[in-house]
Parts: C-alpha cells; structure tokens; sequence
C-alpha cells in the first residue's frame, strides 16, 4: 500500500473515468459548488472517499484555478493505523502536488472533557481544524468533505427512526454555509469502482469515527434487508425525496424569515403572540423552532412534544414552559424565549414614592386621595398611612413566611401551591414587609392588614409593573 | 364465537375503557371529526378495528345524535370463512340495535375485469359501496372506517420504501372529503387489549385484502425489527412526523391554490412561464402537480423524474414532454398540458384569401404589394403569382413525401429528423401542395419553387397561427 499510487488506467478506466469525472462536474456546476478561484480546504483521511476527492479536485485544478489544502487528522485511536494513514495520506498529496497539513488530535480525552459521544466529538475536532485552515486561505476558503449518496441516504434512515421533523429527512446538504460535498451525487460503490479501475490506492475506513453501531446496523443490515425486499434502488428513492424536502423547507424558511416576526429584547426572544396566531400551523412551527435556535445556538433537543407544547402557550396567557435552562412564557401578548437565571434571595428597605427594580418587577409607589374611586387591579394594593410609621421591607420568600388573611393565617407557600405558580416565578415574586408581617405578595394576595376605609382622606397606593428580562 | 359477544367487563377493564373511550373522544374533538346529527356510514368487516370501531360509535350514539349504518361486504373469497364473518358481523350490529345492510361482491372478477390487483379492486367496491350507502343518508353522510396508528405507520413506510414526495409521508388522514377515521389515534394493540379486557368477540383478519405482500413484510419483519434495534416508540414517532410533514404540506398546498396560475383553455390546463419561474422550486413542483392532477384526475404515476423533466420545459421554448396519452409542452410562454389526441390524415382544397383551421393551425393567406419591406418570419412564406393559376392543397404528410430545395430534393421525413420534430408533431403540421409539389412544410421549410423576386408588383403571402387546443 502506497508504493504505487496512480496508475496508467486501462480503456474501461478512462471511459468510466470520463464518465464519473462529467457526472461530478455537472453536479459542480449545477448548484455552484465550486466557482473559479476558489480557496479549498479538504477532509482528507486517506480513506476512499476523500482519497476520490482529493484525485478529483486535482483533475479539475487547473479548469476553476483552485487553491487547495488537504488537512488530514490523526485521531490518536489505534495509534499504528492512524501513522500508516497519516503517512499515506501526506505521500498521495504530495504526488498530487497538494499542500498537506496534519493535526494529531486525542479525541477521547476531548470527548471525555466535554461529556461527547467520540464520533462527536471527532466531528467538532475536524470541522474546527478545518475552520481554522480556511480562515488562513481566507475570508471565503470553502471547506470541502467527501460524503457521497450512500452516506446522505444512512443518515437520512438514522433521522427517519430517531424522529424527527421533515428537516432531519433532508439528509446532508451539498452546500451549507461554507461546506460543500461536491460528491454526494456518487454512490459509494461508484467510488470504489472508480478507484479500483484506476488502480488508485487507498486506506480501510476502519478509524473512521462515523462508523457508529446505529449507522453500521442501517448500512449493513436494514439497507441491504431493503433492497432485496422492497426496493433495490432505495438510494436513487431516498435522494429524490431528499431533493423534494429540502425545496419545500426552504421555501417555508424563507416565507418564514420574510415574516420578520423574531425580535430581540433584553437579550430574550420575542414572538408576538397576535401575529403568531394567524400563521398556519407549519409556519407556527417553523417560528418556534428559529426562536429557539436563536437562543440556544441550534435546534437540538427540542423535540415534536416540546414544540406542540410551546404552541399551546399562544392560548394560555401567563403560562410557561421550561427545556434545558431556558423559560419560554406567554406574558404581555408575546411568546418569551428568555435564558432562566438563578434567581438570588435579595432584601431591600422601601420608602414610599422611591421606584426600585426588584428582579423584572418595577415597584413604585405614592400616597393618594382616597377619592372612592380608586384604579384597581392585580398591579395595585392600597394601605392605610400607618404603613408610613415604620419602613417598609421588599424581599424575596424565606422559608416558613406566612401572611394574615380575614380570620386566619396560611403559609405563603400554600398560596403559592393554591396558585399553582412555579418555583422559578415564586423566587421572582417581590413580598412587602412591614412591622414582621408581609403586607402583599406582589400581584398574588394582600394580607388583611393594614386596610383602608372611606373615612381615610388618604391612602398609600404601591403598585408594579413587569419588564421582560427573563 | 358469536355466542357470548358482550360481556361484563371486570374492573380494570372498565377504566381502560374509559380511558381509551377518552382518548378517541379528545381526538374526534381535537380534529372536529363528527358532529351533533352526523349520518355515518361504517365500514364493518367483523374483523377487531371495525368491531372496536362499531362498538366506539354505538356509545357515543346518544351523546352526538348518531344515524349509523353498519355496512358489510362479502368479498367471495374462502366463501365458508366470509359466510361465517357475515353473519357474525350481523348479529353484532343487531346486538347494539345498529342497521346492517351486506352486499356480496366477487372482487376477483372485478379485479381481472379492470385489471386491478385483488387490493386494489376490494378497495374500490368497498369505497363505491360506501358512497352508495352514503348518498342513502344524505348529502352530508359521513363514511367512517378503522384504520389505526399502525396502518398509518405501515403506511408511511410503505410510501417512503417506494419513493414518494412529501405527500406520501402525511400517510393515511384522520379526515379526507366525506372519510373519517376516528381510531387514528389508537395503536393496533390497545385496540385488540380493549376487546379482550371487555370480552368483545371479532373474527379474525385472515381475509381481509389491505395484507398485501409488502404491508405484511412492513408489519412483521420490518417494524419490529426497528423496534428492536433502533426505536421501541417507532409508531409515535412516525406519527409525530406524519403531523409535521401534513402542515407543512397544507401550508404550500393554500399558498399554492392562493397563487390562482392554473387556468383551463379548452380544454387544456395552461401555466403561464413567466409566473411559474418566478416562484419557488416547492411551489413549481405542486403547481406541475396540481396541474397534472387537473387533466388526469390523480398525481398517480408521476415520478419525481417526470415533474423535474416537466420543470425543465420551463426554459426550452416549443419542447414538449409526453407522459400516459399527455402531452405537456412549452408554447407561447405557457406550459400546457393537453391530452394527446389521434391526429387523423386530413386532406383540403384551399383557395387564396380563405382563412381555414387546420388541426391546432389557422392558416389563412392575401395577394400583397410586394413593397420591398415585407414582413418575415417563420410563420409567413411568400410564392409568386403563378400560384393562383391552379388548386391549392393543404394536407398531412404523407410516407414518401419530397421537398425541392435549392438544387436538390429531400425526404419530408428527413426534415423532420433533422429539426428534431417528434412523431406527434409530425402528424400536425400542415403542408400545401401546388401541383403535384410541396410548397411548404408550414412553419419548418419552405421549398425553392416558385420563388419572389424584386421584380413582381405582386405577391401571395400565405401565413399562420397556432391555438392551444392540444
């Protein structure tokens, strides 16, 4: 292995050589995967696939006046095989006349470090070595990797069982962002045949990090299962399914994007609730899952459930839901995608007409004429001025706090389990203290105490409003 | 069997009927699938959906006002299993006080007779059934039939083995026109679980028509083995996509319907150019397939090679595509779909200054000054004078046909080739013939004889245009 590389093919090579070369530069062309001039940085393992798109890039070299680097790195697994890939893979760039970079990375510390499967973890390694060196070629280096059909219709089949929405059914993309995989056209055994009839060498796969137990179970067993049973041309069928999803998915995501309807606020995101409500379902849809990027950087984790059960929360005002540390919550006719914050215990001495901010609550307050006809709502209380004899106390909940009412007295957190409001929403809820009795839960329930009647001139009116800073 | 049809059910029984009663009533609900009054025509094999089905029906009867007719179709085959089904499918229904009819059916004949698979054909007497009884009710009457969760799975895999768009992945619908299917919701085994918890008697499915070879390869082989190996929960989570994709789809299909491109023009279903390149490849597609759907009644045998050749047109002026007895094809900045009529021999005597039709052409012709400055393009040609000395001929091509071109004769038939007509076409255009001698293949090659010259005060302009009208 590696002594000889290339080969002068025989007649049937060079027709078939022909044949395949047309196949992925009308493919090339045809979603403008590679343009004249082009900085390319390239995957390349040694292993067939890349070893086909290395020999291809060069063919086509000289036509698009490419600047190409092969980056090839060496996972530390199986240390023998990985020198003899590393090796073969810089001596068949050199041939080539490719520049060659090597990293020798330790994936499995790596993914130790950071809690990841090892195939995951290999995969931010590369894509980050790979970012790294078009970064060097430039801001518009494009990162080239050799995923072929057979690849596209494996993950495909692994999103189909997993679940997921019809973007999982896409597959790999030809060109996302700065990625390109300029022969997802050709079918794994078309490589393979290609590189025999041209006595092209290459290295097993058998480092390879893809290789999990799920995508091998699919490849080796269901596709295979298929093919007899169902359909031998399951690879074509998928692709074009493939094809036929992803136009639809851009054209919901840009109908979608031109709704303009994802806002940002205090670092949350917003969606206004009366503009969500007359999207159809699939936009609804659509709109959550891009909020939710937003916030949390990708769509991971948030599963068919999760979404039907943000939907519900257009209904039900005032009403959260929380994944991962995030709260998302209907307040003031919006849908909130806010980060959740530990919420700390805080206590602060009040004195009447100051504005203070007490986590997302503005709390102001004034004394007023008791004209019997006061503003009343859930935002206000009124006291009687003997409230003026001491300092008032704002602060959050403290264990074994209770609150009188007419007759008796209940714990405040049976008020809050009677409410049926959360932890979170219960350490954001402001209480008024005074004299060592709360006065008010903040929007929840006063305490009989310190009431007023008509026969008061005057009465102390505090009142609240809520920002959203999540 | 048959003997003791409802029993006492135990205890643990009776909350797993309440709470699977439940569960269809939130989604009969949920998705608005019958209403107070309804006529409802219900399929009624005797096998256990059906049964669980009747027996669903029967208990929500008084709440929602319910007019039921249990239908039963005696398919002819294994006679003594389906004489046997028969009765026990009537003596169910006439336990729960419900109106029975039956109809025997000999589905193999039928089938041989339209040449339908045996599935195909029980499908379709059933639905005609169905609809007969339907329209027995009323205008409104519903047809309610069992499928369940697992034929919906079943379904979806049978649809994405086989390659389908997006459409094939919605599955079967909880509602489609006037068919409802209220046990969507339920999986096969809390079905079969109820009866027996509450000692319903069925009769088993040995001959009912949906087992087809590959729905029961799907159902034992494949969807268990991908329980077993990949997901234990594959049911939901097809569901779960199923709803995803079925939005979606309604989203592009009433963003689609709203665009109003797909006009009829006799006869012919017509998409203008310029509005069809301006949309999005998703909204291209379902506007091919609506608009195939329009002349041939169903999106059935149109493959997704098909719709892109289709697409292609869009950008190749005056080429067409033929698909079934269809003829789709670019003319006059229109893709238009026609049906593809036997283009008969016609034979004309023609006379200067008639204007006549032939086939899709109206050809009509005037004696003009010849001034020099006269009008030119393919669809005028102009011949001396002495054309008016004899009859003009205009007619199909012939086999031998020959043209006199500038010092040499050619095969008609060559002509054609060369431009690259296809038969259909080749049928349609007319020639003119003046003694004995084209003068003309309209539109594609005029002949060297009786030429113009500067020198005649006066001239015979013959001309033409096309209609659409296939």
């Amino acid at each position: 292995m590696g002594q000889r590389i290339i080969n002068k093919p025989d007649l049937s090579g060079f027709l078939f050589l022909a044949m395949i070369i047309n196949k992925v530069e009308d493919f090339i062309k045809e979603k403008n995967l590679i343009l004249n001039g082009d900085k390319i940085v390239v995957g390349f393992s040694g292993g067939p696939d890349s070893v086909f798109l290395l020999y291809l890039l060069n063919n086509i070299r000289d036509k698009y006046n490419l600047e190409i680097v092969a980056v090839h790195i060496n996972h530390l697994i199986r240390e023998d095989d990985a020198r003899r890939d590393e090796e073969f893979s810089r001596e068949f760039a050199s041939r080539l006349n490719i520049k060659f970079v090597s990293y020798k990375k330790d994936v499995i510390s790596y993914a130790k470090e950071k809690g990841l499967s090892v195939e995951d973890a290999g995969r931010r390694i590369r894509y980050n070595v790979f970012n790294d060196e078009a970064k060097k070629l430039g801001p518009n280096a494009k990162i080239v990797v050799g995923h072929h059909k057979d690849d596209l219709v494996e993950t495909i089949f692994l999103n189909f069982l997993r679940g997921s929405g019809s973007n999982g059914l896409i597959g790999i993309q030809e060109k996302n962002r700065n990625i390109i995989r300029p022969i997802l056209c050709l079918e794994k055994s078309e490589i393979i045949n290609f590189l025999k009839s041209n006595n092209i060498s290459y290295v097993e796969d058998y480092t390879n990090l893809e290789n999990d137990y799920r995508r091998n179970k699919i490849r080796n067993e269901l596709i295979p299962y298929i093919k007899e049973n169902f359909n031998p041309n399951i690879t074509n069928t998928i692709r074009n399914m493939s094809n036929i999803i992803k136009d639809e998915q851009e054209f919901i995501e840009e109908y979608s994007n031109n709704l303009n309807l994802i806002k940002e606020v205090n670092n949350n995101i917003c969606l206004n609730i009366e503009e969500l409500k007359i999207q159809s379902r699939a936009i609804q849809r659509n709109l959550i899952i891009k909020a939710y990027e937003k916030i949390n950087g990708n769509r991971k984790d948030l599963s068919f459930e999760n979404i039907e059960s943000i939907l519900e929360l257009i209904y039900k005002k005032n009403s959260s839901f929380e994944i991962k540390n995030y709260r998302i919550y209907n307040y003031n006719n919006n849908i909130i995608f806010s980060i959740k914050k530990k919420i700390k215990y805080k206590k602060i001495d009040y004195k009447i007409n100051e504005k203070i901010t007490f986590n997302d609550y503005i709390i102001k307050s004034e004394i007023v004429d008791n004209t019997g006809n006061l503003e009343l709502n859930k935002n206000i209380a009124y006291f009687n001025t003997d409230i003026l004899k001491g300092d008032l106390i704002i602060r959050s909940r403290e264990i074994g706090d209770t609150i009188k009412l007419e007759g008796f007295t209940k714990k405040v957190k049976d008020i809050f389990i009677d409410k049926k409001i959360n932890k979170y929403n219960r350490d954001l809820i402001p209480l008024i203290e005074f004299n060592n009795e709360i006065l008010w839960i903040m929007g929840i329930r006063r305490s009989s105490l310190y009431k007023i009647n008509k026969n008061m001139k005057k009465v102390v009116k505090i009142s609240f409003e809520r920002v959203i800073n999540g």
